[in-house]
């Protein structure tokens, strides 16, 4: 018999742990877009980093929804966040250096020169057994 | 060194069959939404089920956005579409029984009464090697 378990919060946090890998969705012309990006979870804000001609890079600020999930065959599980993305700039203060600092595993070429941190607004998941 | 190779639309259509794990992301009260989902391709459309209860069940037709993703060893690869969803009512003529009789793996439980059909608009796909 199939079961879902709701994660808690901490538990959804430590799962952002898990992986590396995740996909971030925004809306852009007022049609939703979803890419895969890597990002590293850091003081409880996901950092990902993109290059300049990315859509992503269109407004300083604006919601976004961030995925990941993963399988073995004990089970399946996925972590759902609401957030609000923001460019990592100076504006940001002391904040800045730190995670211009952060070194996040990338599988795309590029200079990736824009650091985007996600401050999470809401976050839930489940594991399915 | 790092390569990234486009797919062109066949290869991107062909690994919509590599897996029966996506993610859709859509517009819900004017914020980005994305959920994991299981899915098969048929006659270029992708087709999921959900629960009458789950906020993509909001409207009968919407844009939407899907990803796929993969990796071993040697490459990482994702699809990306944008298209329409519907529900799959008998308002689809023909279709509607061929559509309904698919066999979707299902990981989650539950009824999933509502057979969703998205109509591909744009897909593109990318290995990184």
């Amino acid at each position: 018999m199939t079961t879902i378990t709701e994660l808690d919060p901490d538990e959804c946090i430590a799962r952002l742990g898990w992986s590396t890998l995740g996909r971030i969705a925004y809306i852009s012309d007022d049609e939703p877009v979803i890419l895969p990006v890597n990002f590293v979870l850091h003081q409880g804000m996901i950092v990902i980093r993109t290059d300049p001609g990315e859509k992503l890079n269109e407004v300083p600020m604006r919601r976004v929804a961030f995925e990941i999930d993963g399988s073995d065959p004990d089970e399946t599980w996925s972590v759902l966040v609401r957030g609000h993305a923001r460019e990592v700039t100076t504006a940001l203060g002391e904040a800045y250096e730190k995670l211009r600092a952060i070194r996040i595993p990338l599988q795309a070429p590029g200079e990736k020169a824009h650091w985007i941190a996600i401050e999470i607004t809401a976050i839930s998941g489940r594991v399915i057994r």
